[in-house]
């Protein structure tokens, strides 16, 4: 595996391993990072690791969403309808990991990232500086990773609902309330709890790791297909002028830049709805 | 459309819509409100509004259950059991409108009242005055618009069995715990808060707003067919000595009237249960 | 039926029983509970039976998990592998009873404990007594009661995955709060309120009760097929010599007396975890 340059990975032991998210400004998820998560579930099924924790190296954001700067990726994804994205093969292939994956939340998880949260196994939040959501319905797009397909099993049809229709975001003891998270904890004890979590089931035998892993999800996954029609609905929404509008003001303000337009994104989108047949189009 | 006359329609602006409960003295649901409501639905997918927000324009009593003095509704039923009861097809048709449905909930939602509740997308509740049960088996009858479906994916399977097994109430704190409704506010924030979301809402983009509902509708919808048979089974309850016997009990008591009776139905029930070979019949 | 030895039936009335476990030193199920208990199951059916209502005869252990030490049923099992094993069917049958069925939680259930609260239709803890876990992955085996298929449809599979993964115990607060049991409540209301609700139930009309659980059922059960597949994998991790050392070691230690390894068994599983090469094998 070349050199990670989105994520740090530490092997605590040859069993426990941790990702770091490392991409700075605001921890954006791209092609280059998918390709990276891709080879370290390869290595980790090859080293036969029991558990991988997914957590990130800036306190602010964990990641902001996904990078919609790529004009390149629509033009592609546009010209090959047969394909599944990466980043939904990846989330697919994560359930699907033979060993147990944990997500450590503090900071910003929006869009992309919420997408890879629901798709760990477990989910533990700081109380005081997580903060979920799916903003995508601000941008005029279906988000495309898969939430409304895996929120449903944990939060229900109705909250699955707010969070998608409403597009703004869940603090820590909401998250837990709701059951997006397993639970939330105080920021100080968050990662002692989650290291001790890993470091036990690190110490479990890996086959039954897998028998768990097996079972849950026949009662629990959803078909694959169900995750390619999202994700290119959200492709066909990101054709469409009423993203491009919102998307473009959004940029203009400071997107995917260290910004208030990042910190508060739910605000943000408001101010740049789009009205078929105003001047600007 | 003719007015209405079990409600009101108000039109916040052309992609908010609002239905306000109106049919004293208890808001029972009937033919005529089922056939007004269809109406609407109609009328908001031709206009192409974004979403409709439900009330009560009684604080005491949401609806109160269906209209059980229709005689004449159980003879029909019986002698066409291959129709879909007009209630049942209100309710699928809710879960599918192409737009996204709110609930505000203060005052009593018993019966067919959380069933239509259940049927809404999104469900806010007063703290201090919602009151939702769904106390059929009190009157020897299943439930028969379709809770043993749709409750299991909000609550569980046991909180399900609790509530149709028990027929007992769930005050707004309770509701939220088990998720029932998405949130609980205090009395005086409950308005305020779904107009904000319902405008928030109708400032999005209509098409990511069916696109939400259909993938989470994939996601979450039960076979319709669940639904005609819990109806037939409610009919066929109604059809029975038992349950003849506690619903004419509670008419003579006061039921369907402003009365302690539909304040505190899951108590009343009890008094009337039914004793088969007991000399009153 | 010849007089239980595993547990006490007492007929509160007609129409509402109670199964009191009973099985010093720490209520471990058995093959002889299960045949006791699958007896109770007809006979409740034969006598219209409309509520029973599942506690235990020890306030600090529920049922603590199944005997391990029944060696000929392994090689039982083993022989037979096209057979449903009885505790597997006697859960399934528990979910499908026409009947309502409610745990009364008072001490320690872990593993199959907790698989046969997951099968009863209503769960409610004691506040500060109850002890529910699913220990087994310690013992390097899946759980073979089903709560891989049970557990997401109450808890969902995020904290489906804790409880598996981790082995650790919730207290009844948690259970509450993951939706594992309807309720918890201070442990001097838990008997009341248990009571108050089945005579409630039993007071209301058995065609009823059968007909919301057929129609919950028809909303919620999983195939049967998958809880014998799950079975077979306990059986399977029985054979292999990571379950049979720790197994061996917490015997010595006091596995099934009435002891501090049963108590904190998620604590005392960590000190035996099997290393293959080690010298001891």
């Amino acid at each position: 595996m070349s050199s990670p340059t989105r994520l740090t990975l530490t092997e605590h032991s040859p069993t426990y391993w941790r990702v770091t998210f490392d991409n700075p400004p605001v921890n954006l998820v791209d092609g280059t990072m998918t390709r990276e998560l891709d080879e370290v579930f390869t290595r980790a099924e090859e080293a036969a690791v029991k558990v991988i924790l997914f957590d990130s190296a800036d306190p602010e954001f964990y990641i902001a969403h996904y990078d919609l700067s790529a004009k390149d990726e629509l033009e592609h994804v546009l010209a090959h309808p047969e394909e599944v994205h990466p980043y939904t093969a990846l989330l697919t292939r994560l359930t699907k990991l033979p060993l147990a994956t944990i997500s450590s939340i503090r900071g910003i998880a929006r869009g992309a990232g919420s997408e890879f949260l629901l798709a760990t196994d477990m989910r533990f939040a700081s109380r005081e500086k997580a903060v979920i959501g799916q903003f995508e319905i601000g941008m005029s797009a279906i988000a495309g990773g898969g939430p409304a397909t895996r929120l449903p099993g944990l939060v229900g049809r109705g909250r699955t609902f707010e969070m998608l229709f409403g597009g703004l975001d869940l603090d820590g003891v909401r998250a837990e309330q709701y059951g997006y998270v397993n639970r939330s904890l105080p920021d100080a004890e968050l990662d002692g709890f989650v290291d001790e979590l890993a470091s036990r089931i690190a110490s479990f035998d890996l086959q039954t790791i897998k028998d768990i892993k097996h079972f849950v999800n026949i009662a629990t996954l959803r078909p694959d297909a169900e995750f390619k029609d999202q994700m290119d609905a959200f492709w066909a929404s990101v054709s469409r002028p009423a993203q491009q509008h919102v998307a473009r003001h959004l940029f203009e303000a400071g997107l995917q830049q260290r910004s208030e337009v990042e910190r508060d994104l739910p605000h943000w989108v408001t101010r740049f709805q789009y009205r078929p047949g105003s001047d600007e189009g």
